[in-house]
């Protein structure tokens, strides 16, 4: 319906809004952070700048997507809605989203580098794992996909859960706190996406399930990229501070 | 009639241009401030640059949405006019509000840290709990969420008057003034985004009413965006010139 | 005529040029005065790239308004020509041309915020109650708004003229010939709108008297807006090199 | 004609990518004069991208006003070709070449101020004397307008004359030289303009010669924007290295 | 089919986003690489900025090349898949990857200048004797030609594995691994391209061959160019750290 | 045919490409030169950004000739190509290219500057000469042309020759290498466009010729613009590192 149409193309403007706001709060905020941790507000730009060029893309083929009708109703074009396009966002910003994390850790090079390198791994396995089930037309394709999917996934749940804590012991108690809460902000937005893939499992079909879809892809991407990013900002200013960094 | 069609297009364009030039002077007058204020100044250049975004699209929705007649005048011309799209921009921008004036006041960062917190949440329900009264087609459901929606906004201003009040103890006179003056820009333009949302209780309707709300929407914006963000940077410099800091 | 109708496109776009050429001066030359007075050089930009969005928008609601028929000339299309949109221009530029002459003289901080807020408000006002009057189809409701937005006129050029006159007192005999120049050019300039206002008054309709309008109204802007803010840059260029500043 | 029309065209192009990439190099060459030479540089800026704006604006003209017809040849479309947008430009280009020459011979402020004023007053007043000839149906009217603007033109090229030859005597020999080709290059350039303006009191008319006139006006403009803010940079440069500015 | 053009077209788009995001990489990246290793960011950056321009160009004539039919599924349009652009792209990109591999390797003057001579010719004759075979439509010349290109392919590998060996004697034991690294990389991703040119010779035709052509393509592409960017960086990066370069 | 019509689009395309990553090389590799070789640089930038600017109009001009028949194959549409465009290109660009060298020459001023006057104008010379012959329909006219063309080709071959010969002895070996192989360049590519120009005599005429001469066009210009900047800014880092300049 209209409402239900406006609500969507709402939320995907303001996902765009958020996405450039971000990414120009992270060029901006450059100086604010010690040299050596300006490389994960870097990629911070790259992912909410990848972000944004996606949802435009989102948003131009949702509009293709439906039609105003003669009673003043939005009413499938014919066009298809090509929602498998956020796979292609997430296949780069998932892994960039772990690199920006552990480049944060500032760890040593060794552990860094062995990190990075199965993190990255996983996190693009887990993308492409899912993708022909979320393109497939029957439950039983889909689930076998989900499945394979989600040993990545809790693999790197893993990994990240004890390397933060691990991590945690050495730091300030402000930094700590921090970790503590982007970790938790890492399960809580994560695990929305396996929640809609299995969406078609739990009957949810239809225009509202759809809205509901998108309205929760929204929400979380914002909490996923953008928000994350202001976080991982926010540890390394602590940890500038904490080292005796001085603004210019 | 095409006065009024006329004079809310202006309007639209006026806010525009405003925004924009805020932002430029934002951008352009951050060397005038101590660097530790600069962040205020940052969180205004995003505050207006994504008003204006917002006001390009409400401005599409209105010449969409009206059409020009044989007798010259203008006509409904079927599309709806998305004046929910607003709330897309509150959802973002009020909390940024709220984040530039916790920062300039610079307080300590445990406080700044807690404050902060509280009112983005606060703020965000604030908006959420008043958009789907916007869109609700009959007043007792809009009645509902709009008395939601004034529980986290009477929370908001309680502690902001608290929280500059306390301030204002160990700040200079003309600090002290300018504190006075932004608490009251606060109330006077956050005051009148709840009055138009009670409009059709007061029986306005038709298109008298709407320019009304439009001209009174777009005051409002220029007024607690780019205005108030002229008044952080005359904090953030009255602050800095109080601290010895002097131009480059 | 198609001549006339020449005349004015060709003049928006020489008003356009100006404007951008303008803009880019006063970022070029920041370097050239002392960093005191680059706050004036940032109002001059902003109020010459606000005149160029303007002068954009009026441009294209001209070339809307008329139509080139079979005979090769140009009639009216039926789409009004929006020259209220001058209001919208004035309404940010009027008082920020304010702003940027009393920034330049550099008084005391309580005599400019004291200054500013009494010229911004009177400045605002003056546009303000002059718009009903412009959009006014009788003679009557016109000139009972331009009576009224003639008191703030007056109220804004006596202080000028008063302020201007104390400051020059204790300046450089160069500075003082361009505070003189300044002020003639701000009474001449200004003095042409409420002249325009009146044109109804003296009998003036018809093509003729839009060409002349319009004529009047660009070069009054291109003086008042470009004119105007290259002897701001004088007067700061003066002033700094009466203070011993360098060029870096 | 094809080739008379493909002449116009690629010579209009010709002379837009001349502005832009001589822009281009008065951006990129300011570090190679010393400051006090930089705002000749600056204004050479302004006149080249005036220019190319212009020119964009003349060749959408130009390509509006024919057509190619059934038999592969360009014949009037119907629409006019706008050359009196030309006076627009000069309006402009006109003074600011004259302050670029008078900037870059850094007299005395006193001399500076008041040539400025003759020359910028005299140039103007040249151009919108020459304007009502130039857009003139009869040759009567076109002469006396023509014969009113020659005088402003006259006084402009004695005061330069007389003013460059005083100014060289305290220069060094290599100045000399560039201040002679300069005057040179400005009578050789300028003197075109009043000839073309003279074409229909010589029987100049019809396709042919309005493509000699177009040929004409893009040479001389390349030479008098272009080339003549190549040798100022010359001048300022040579002016330099006398000083012992080094580059940076 | 739908999911097959979708599959491609959703490729093709990330392609773009990996390359435009890798390319804000390298420039953001410089400053923390040496000076005497930047130009092969410079290169990297040139190298994806040339990708994403091609990908562009393919993107559309990939769109013009397939419209969507009644029954809701994608066919030939009647205009060709220019996928022979792809050519164009290596005529490029291919002589660059070289050239940033040799830059990185701060080898002598003279064994920079012989090496980089020749791998750019054979580079570039790799490509150009393989485009009239790519375009040919028999599989004879296709046959040729291949084999031809194969020529300076195998000697391209040749160099640089031996080259590449014999430079790792000298270095840290962190750079060997990266080297090591790199060098399988241009060996696994390069090696996929001419296996894509024999598709025709293993009777890979139709739609679903196209399909798989296009993402190797993209995969091999983004690895070769954005990841093999990357990995240049991080070798850059640590004989950066290793020649005693600290940050600014 | 589709292939012939498809590799000159596909060149056209590589040399846009090819122009601009050249513009952004020189740009970025600034800094890696000493400061009296970088108006060299500058210049190679203007040269290769006005030619991507023509390339541009001249793919648009290709585009616009040719139309996809019913059978898949492209035909003249009966608008013409416009390949004289080359001469605008040349007219700006060849005198630029000479301009480019002399420059980094570094001869003594006198020198420089007398020879960049000759070397300009016979440049100009020659392009102008030559332009009536290529848009001249009978082979006389073009023969004639193109013979007077000739006598400033030959000149500026042989004032190039001998001087850069005259300006070997006193380099460094590495320096005068280049120099050997920068006029090898020169003479090799420049070679080219006569040759072109003759084809009409040598009975090459049809789209086979049509195609061979945008191709050798193509190639030409990449290596007379963009190639010769890259041996040009090699020279110029020679030159830097001999005078002992070590990068910032
Ligand atoms: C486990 C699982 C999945 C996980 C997806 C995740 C975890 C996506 C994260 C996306 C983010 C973080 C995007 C933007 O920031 C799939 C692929 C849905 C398939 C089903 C199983
Ligand atoms: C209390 C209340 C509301 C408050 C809205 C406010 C306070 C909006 C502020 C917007 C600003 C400041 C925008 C731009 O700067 C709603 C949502 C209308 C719903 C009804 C109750
Ligand atoms: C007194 C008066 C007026 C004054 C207008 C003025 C003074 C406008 C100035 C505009 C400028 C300076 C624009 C750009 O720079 C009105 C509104 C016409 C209404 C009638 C009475
Ligand atoms: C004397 C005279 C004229 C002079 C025009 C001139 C001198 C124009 C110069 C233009 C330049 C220099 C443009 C760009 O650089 C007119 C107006 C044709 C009218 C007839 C008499
Ligand atoms: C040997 C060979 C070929 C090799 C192509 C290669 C090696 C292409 C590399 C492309 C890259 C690396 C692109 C982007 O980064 C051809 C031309 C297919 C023709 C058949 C034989
Ligand atoms: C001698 C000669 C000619 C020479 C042309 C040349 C030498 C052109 C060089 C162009 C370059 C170098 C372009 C881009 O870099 C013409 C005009 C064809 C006419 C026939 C005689």
């Amino acid at each position: 319906t209209l409402g239900e149409y406006s609500l969507v193309y709402n939320l995907f403007s303001f996902t765009i809004a958020s996405m450039l706001a971000a990414g120009l709060f992270f060029i901006l905020a450059q100086p604010r952070v010690a040299p050596k941790y300006r490389i994960s507000l870097i990629v911070s730009t790259l992912v909410v700048g990848i972000a944004a060029y996606h949802y435009f893309r989102i948003t131009g083929s949702w509009v293709d997507a439906y039609t105003l009708s003669e009673a003043g109703n939005y009413v499938a074009s014919g066009k298809p809605f090509n929602d498998a396009y956020r796979y292609v966002d997430w296949l780069l910003t998932v892994p960039l989203l772990l690199v920006e994390l552990v480049l944060v850790l500032n760890l040593s090079r060794e552990k860094s580098s062995s990190m990075l390198t199965k993190l990255v791994i996983a996190a693009g396995a887990m993308i492409i794992l899912g993708y022909p089930g979320e393109i497939a037309m029957d439950n039983g394709t889909r689930a076998l996909w989900g499945f394979l999917s989600t040993i990545p996934f809790v693999y790197i749940v893993w990994v990240l859960w004890k390397q933060l804590g691990d991590t945690m012991g050495d730091q300030p108690e402000r930094v700590r706190i921090l970790f503590r809460n982007i970790r938790l902000l890492l399960l809580g937005t994560w695990g929305f996406y396996p929640i809609v893939y299995m969406a078609p499992f739990l009957g949810l079909t239809g225009a509202e399930s759809q809205v509901a879809i998108q309205v929760g892809y929204s929400i979380a991407d914002v909490l996923a990229k953008a928000g994350y990013g202001v976080m991982i900002y926010a540890i390394a200013r602590e940890k500038s501070l904490a080292e005796g960094y001085s603004l210019e």
